[in-house]
């Protein structure tokens, strides 16, 4: 089967064994790969009840049919488990290199299953994989990490390990690969720590064979066309990164201040990608095969490495009142060796900001350390105490729903499902709200970016204040882009690339004949199993929904002055469009067309 | 003075001696920097008629102005010596990360003279200098030295090395920089070789301060512009690397095959760009602070590295009657490894192989191992031979001129000044023949790259086969080169900026007040001290010449059909456009003008 390596990696911890299975062909061609094929073959094992941090939960590694091949950003690999911090189906994704040589080394994907009595670290070259002692990393920084394994291991084998935070079972810990790419969000890194699994080393000398080498030359040729040829994947994130949207999102008034108290930062500037390519940047830092390049790589006093990305920038600058880039780069330097979300690790301090400027939290729980919006040395200082659970950071390291819940106001966390929302105030972006309080993961911005047609009017130009056609654009957005998840492709390339371009990859690589309602139907296939994951594990549609502040508290001031997120006209339509009952339940007549 | 840092560090190797100078300010407002102020430096401190290889010539390892600051592209060194491949001066460019990080220790310059009794290397650490021991890693291959330095000096060093070649004092020496970049040319890694000197690690923590970094900003953020809209920098370069010129290059007919016999590769597209990105391409590897990202990371089996650039391709591929691009890629990383230039290596080889086909070299002499054009594994095996001076490789070492010269037919060697002619053939481009003929430092194409305005019709379409304003162009792109060299910018800025832009960069960083007039005197100024210097070497006008065969023999067929280079129709003109005699020796008149 061309685009797959027909091949799964089973590790079992408990017993110390590893076992070949062959993939599911059929499963495959229905639910693609990544984030699609991940989901369904962990829903068919795993119970939607399980403690997301015991012996029974599973981690699954998956890469996409398109990971590996030659398509641009072909490199992504997505991490799915049940998530300790949202309960939620979690699917985190990372690019890099380590997804292409888990395919070099023959698999599809690793499934993670039991808990080993001892640290361990798995090394695979090809058909050889061992379950290693761990015990002289374990505690260690992610650069370090990998630096050791690094030197026993074979040459040129990439690294993917989590850092102390994820063995001190934060549920904001993330799982590092590369040293410095992150499978983020939603506390990943926790499910690996709690099976003792502290990195997988792989090194792998095969190829992914293409159905069609020759057409495929040609859908190459012309999506790279594309991508150069647009503003923002050809100009915007090229020459700044992701940074570019400091400026633009807060030109328009929805750049969350302060724990969202405002939604507009005076010094915005000294945080923008013109000042990250001015002052900071040392290099772009690429992924696999990406023609985009958005990657930054900076350095601040003896401070270097990968990032930061908008959304870091925004969680420990903005968010936090901090317009001192330095701080951000360090902030985010800690993330990535302590192995931490940065935008969960941001938006906990600032909610922590914002819990001791109204007098929840006191001086005496703090050591001395600064909880103050706008102070640089707490962002960077919190970021390492949480990562190590070190004094208050302990109670942090959970994430800000809990820290706010533990003080009886559960209404300071911004968050939806208890997953910390990012850099764009949806007040002032009617759809990303919507999006919001509908994504399977919990606040999250990369389930359905609708800030493309809102804000940067691609690919047309909606009003961002207004509801009609809203519904149908969000789920057609979270359609997309869960096949884009699922194929093994960056979603940043859908600022460029539409629904035929990417049945033309898939068609060139495994030989289909996909249409572009193919595509979508196949993301809504993985929408709607993320779905009812979420509802059998007790996450129902009360939970579709935003912070009080956001819904009740009109923007006060700027070009978003006045509004609320109108979330409740909006949502019936969603269910509506999405084929689901007024309770949010998939009917069965949508999922008779689906195949579930 | 902003820009520079004003100290220089001396290294006496015979005295086991570091000592901190001041930069001359004068002297670097007059020549700039880098290929400027290093010439400058070096012809007031040595001989022209020294031995390259002895004790008493001395290496210049310099910066610019514009290195390590905010300009695009503002990253590379030079390395200024006397060439044992040529005797004319040296002066070899390379980019990376290793020159930024010696300005940020605080140096513009290092020089490095006499020569140790046993193997070293130097560390430097800011003010911290040293003089180590290097017993460990003599004789080992380039990234293996890098690995083992990176280990023992402070972390994140960026390491300068040679590789066996330069040890073995081979004439095709280049001195390596972050395990592949290369000051490649002119055999300057075997000057550094003859002074037992392996390697130079550095580590800094200071800034470059610039004069206005408000105006510089605007001019950066105009200048990122320009190269991002330019379709050679902006689309050519970051998609497909310097191999995208396979195809241009090979339609015009001017892509040079077994040693230039022919000048069109009916196979040129398995060499091409599109199919280095389809098929080999693993990410892109920028330089420090590049917008453009032409450097490629490629992997072929179990083979992976840095490169191959256009030339390369050509070299081993082309040129040797190579079709098969992971051969090539190959021939590159041990080139890489061994520490040699790519493209006299590879010119080398096809000499080589010229001379076996025409019966010179026996198979005798060859310990079985092939020297026929199309040989795939030949271009692999000699390559490593060369460096390591085995066999057959030891005679090959010091390039195709004393190779072809040893067996009674120099002529067979495509050289100028013994150093071996890049990818073009200039029977076809009047104007690059020219170039070629009076390069400073032999034959070389990024002493003032016509391809620019006579291929890809850049600033504008010059009829590359006729003789009128030639002589002009020529003069003005090796004045506008010899001051981007003096820089410390990248030349590839050239395509999309003019002398104007220059200017404005160099003023936000120095804080001058140069017009576009100011930098092509600048750069006249530089081109004259190297010509001086030449001359003074007994290199004069007689050697301003071509290999026969592009003189006398017409390309055979394509569509540079009927043509030879008429340098003799050329050469007067351009020699009166300099200002010299007709024997091609500056008059007092124009040294008066550029203050000589």
């Amino acid at each position: 089967m061309y685009g797959y390596q027909g091949q799964v990696l089973r590790v079992n911890l408990t017993k110390g064994v590893c076992t070949v299975e062959a993939l599911d062909e059929a499963k495959a061609k229905k639910f693609v790969g990544g984030r699609g094929l991940g989901t369904k073959m962990f829903v068919d094992e795993v119970s939607p009840n399980v403690d997301a941090l015991s012996e029974a939960n599973k981690l699954f590694i998956v890469t996409g049919p398109l990971t590996g091949t030659p398509t641009p950003t072909g490199g992504r690999y997505m991490v799915i488990t049940k998530s300790p911090l949202t309960g939620t189906i979690a699917s985190s994704n990372s690019g890099g290199y380590w997804g292409p040589e888990l395919k070099f080394a023959g698999y599809d994907a690793i499934i993670v299953e039991g808990k080993s009595e001892k640290p361990v670290y798995l090394m695979i070259e090809d058909e050889k994989v061992e379950i290693r002692d761990a015990a002289h990393i374990w505690g260690k920084v992610v650069s370090e990490t990998t630096d050791i394994l690094k030197n026993e291991v074979p040459e040129k084998s990439r690294v993917l390990t989590i850092g102390p935070a994820g063995e001190k079972l934060s549920k904001m810990a993330a799982i590092m690969n590369d040293k410095d790419r992150a499978a983020g969000r939603s506390g990943v890194g926790a499910v690996m720590g709690s099976k003792n699994l502290k990195a997988i080393t792989v090194r792998g000398s095969k190829k992914v064979e293409v159905a069609d080498a020759e057409i495929l030359k040609e859908v190459v040729k012309d999506c790279n066309a594309k991508i150069r040829e647009n503003g923002v994947t050809g100009q915007g994130l090229p020459t700044y990164g992701t940074a570019v949207l400091v400026n633009i999102i807060n030109e328009n008034g929805v750049f969350p201040v302060n724990n969202f108290q405002t939604s507009q930062f005076d010094r915005a500037e000294e945080l923008s990608g013109e000042t990250l390519t001015e002052k900071y940047l040392v290099r772009k830092d690429p992924c696999y095969r990406c023609p985009i390049a958005c990657g930054r790589y900076c350095k601040v006093d003896d401070i270097e490495g990968g990032g930061p990305e908008y959304e870091t920038i925004w969680a420990f600058g903005g968010d936090c009142g901090v317009s001192d880039m330095g701080s951000v780069i360090k902030a985010n330097h800690w993330c990535n060796e302590m192995g931490l979300d940065t935008i969960t690790a941001g938006a906990t301090i600032a909610a922590a900001m914002e819990l001791y400027q109204k007098g929840y939290i006191k001086d005496s729980e703090l050591d001395g350390l600064s909880l103050e919006f706008g102070n640089n040395e707490a962002v960077v200082e919190w970021t390492k105490r949480m990562g190590m659970r070190e004094g208050f950071g302990d109670k942090m390291a959970d994430g800000s729903y809990r820290l706010a819940d533990s003080y009886g106001v559960p209404e300071l966390s911004m968050t939806v499902k208890k997953q910390e929302l990012p850099a764009y105030d949806p007040r002032g972006i009617q759809g990303q709200g919507l999006q919001y309080a509908t994504s399977n993961r919990g606040g999250c911005h990369v389930r359905g970016y609708m800030i493309s047609p809102e804000i940067l009017g691609l690919p047309e130009k909606l009003d961002r204040f207004t509801l009609e056609g809203k519904a149908g654009w969000v789920k057609i957005f979270q359609d997309l882009t869960a096949f884009i998840d699922a194929s093994g492709l960056c979603l940043f390339t859908s600022f460029a690339m539409g629904a035929g371009d990417y049945a033309s990859m898939i068609n060139g690589v495994i030989g289909t004949e996909w249409t572009a309602e193919d595509i979508l139907l196949a993301g809504e296939r993985i929408w709607n199993i993320e779905r009812i994951f979420n509802l059998a594990a007790g996450i129902d549609s009360s939970q579709d929904t935003l912070p009080k502040r956001l819904l009740e508290d009109p923007i006060e001031d700027g070009p978003s002055k006045g509004n609320v997120a109108r979330l409740s006209e909006l949502l019936p339509e969603y269910y509506e469009l999405r084929g689901w009952g007024a309770d949010g339940i998939p009917t069965q007549a949508r999922k008779d067309v689906l195949g579930l």
